[in-house]
């Protein structure tokens, strides 16, 4: 399944709680577009989130997040990655 | 240990070998900045590639990429994660 990181601007102040709170709320309803969130990670100061997926498509893991209220400012596939 | 992501751009065409032969590179001598690359991910059609680290500083992430010859373009810290 294709990989895609997704990143969210505007997030300024953004909490524990509440990127765990938007986090589960994707997981949620994910599985209704074969959209899996692995990860993610946020920066308050700048206000930026980067979530980590395994998707069908850039336009799924775009629907699980509009559906979540909270659409991505940017949508990159990640073909590839090590560890 | 503080979180970050960096980003580089401009690695258009870059294949998996080559991805891990840069990832190799940082782990061989990330161990002198107190440095660890947990991750890395690429996309070769935009030429973007994002490492996730954990480090004492978004200096100490600049300063192994940089003696691996492959300096970062964006390093921001994400103090936030979740699962």
């Amino acid at each position: 399944m294709p990989q895609f990181m997704d990143i969210h601007h505007g997030m300024q102040g953004i909490t524990a709680d509440q990127l765990d709170e938007a986090h589960k709320a994707d997981l949620a309803i994910e599985a209704d577009e074969q959209v899996h969130f692995e990860r993610a990670w946020a920066d308050p100061a700048t206000g930026t989130v980067y979530c980590l997926s395994e998707a069908p498509s850039a336009e799924a893991v775009q629907r699980v997040h509009e559906r979540a209220g909270h659409k991505a400012d940017e949508i990159h596939p990640v073909p590839l990655s090590v560890w």
